[in-house]
């Protein structure tokens, strides 16, 4: 199991470099699922932890959040990691948004427009399940992008990014990576099962379709947008428990490198005891 | 424990009627400390697992929603509740909003403003830490507002919820009961660790000088405001280990009485398995 106290250990193994690893592998950590059950467990109580003195900190005036943007093809496990990693942490300072498909009146604005209505506040722990890289992945593929358009909105993109950053926003993007022939599990899975058919979407095999030109657009945009102040990892996703653990140890690494700290009161500790003692209720 | 088959067994006992329950009884379900914590651990799956349905009805265009609206005195377990029971359910179908004292922004606006933005949307479990009653009870109790005013603020607030009926939301509110000794004791505790200072406000006391003002207020708000279709429910609080398991069971019983369903397929399932085994994917 990953030490957070050594700093980046599973972040250093997980950035994105020139090759991914494979969907099925276990590049840093648990290899086997009896472990990583173990170890999220225990990852539980110090992203809890970690994540209440953050909102401590935002209480007491600070401006630091975090924001985890989840990405990866359909079935990739963005719902399983946010019920089973996010679920670890106190709702009150976690705040989850989906982008689906834009609807008629986002469209109206521009793309960024309804992300950053989104955007987590101090203290908060905000999770994107999918994103404004969407807003490049579909019209590339779909041949809607120029590649001029294309440039300006990465320059865009790292522009945003870099507002968040200068705001006190650590983000963390995460690649759910799967392989083909894991989706085509996962799809049937949804399929022959009554309680996941509501999951499946016929457009699923749209995309599943282009596969290979996923694959290109997101490398191109790893290339393109994968700086210091807003790396992407890439999480080897064939294997749930390998995903949710690799998930909470970025997260755990993330928030400990911050170092949140409960804020110092802002009255006089002992001359509130003193008044406390004065408080005589008859209910 | 409470069976969920049965239907409102917990319901029935916790809504308020002429008088309140002692703070500190267990006037339905486990009495002592080990059981209800085992009963929360099964309220877990069950509360899980409902939710998912409601979640999974309201992708399915279903419009049904819960509201749980959380209200008691400082210290009373708003955020405790919050984090133990809310905490059990996935986080995607969770919406939580805090409701601390009206900004300047906010005043601009009338009061139900704010609490409007903040409605879950359909499937999903919302919670307000907090509420429209806040706007009754605290310029009540400083005499900010008359008689009049009051019973028209009533006759609004009755007329909201009703609204939120009509649309398919499920309005579940409790109080949650303290006594003021035990409320003594969690002020000094927040005082005396150093972690939990930031929970601490200096106006707490001001709000505790005023316990028995306070207490008529809510009276006179259940008398008001608890309808058949948003009733309120007075869960005794000086325990936490009965509160969390009283709130599960209440959000339990409240979801099994929707008996929210997976929604049928809108497409042909057979026709996509096909298509599925047609789709070869060379990555």
């Amino acid at each position: 199991m990953a030490k957070n106290d050594d700093g980046s250990r599973v972040r250093n193994a997980l950035r994105v470099g020139d090759e991914l690893p494979d969907p099925g592998s276990a590049p840093v950590g648990p290899g086997k699922k009896a472990k990583a059950l173990d170890g999220l467990e225990s990852a539980g109580e110090r992203l809890s932890a970690l994540q209440e003195a953050l909102f401590a900190e935002g209480v007491g005036g600070g401006t630091r959040r975090v924001l985890l943007v989840l990405q990866g093809m359909d079935t990739s496990g963005k719902g399983g990691t946010v019920s089973h990693v996010l679920g670890l942490v106190n709702p009150m300072g976690v705040r989850y948004a989906a982008f689906k498909k834009p609807t008629a009146a986002e469209r109206r604005h521009e793309y960024l427009w309804r992300i950053r209505k989104q955007l987590p506040a101090a203290g908060q722990l905000g999770v994107f399940d999918r994103s404004h890289y969407e807003d490049i992945l579909v019209p590339r593929v779909s041949g809607l992008l120029t590649a001029d358009e294309r440039q300006r909105r990465y320059a865009e993109i790292n522009a945003f990014e870099q507002e968040l950053a200068d705001a006190g926003t650590t983000v963390v993007k995460v690649f759910l990576h799967i392989s083909p022939e894991e989706q085509l599990k996962r799809l049937k899975a949804r399929l022959v099962t009554p309680e996941k058919r509501w999951k499946y979407n016929p457009g699923d095999l749209e995309a599943r379709s282009h596969w290979p030109a996923y694959q290109d657009a997101y490398a191109d945009i790893f290339e393109k947008t994968s700086t210091d102040r807003a790396p992407w990892y890439a999480v080897p996703a064939d294997h749930k428990w390998y995903r949710n653990w690799a998930v909470a140890e970025l997260l755990i690494e993330t928030l400990a490198g911050l170092k949140p700290r409960f804020p110092e009161p802002d009255y006089d500790v002992d001359a509130e005891l003193a008044k406390l003692k004065g408080v005589g209720v008859s209910a």
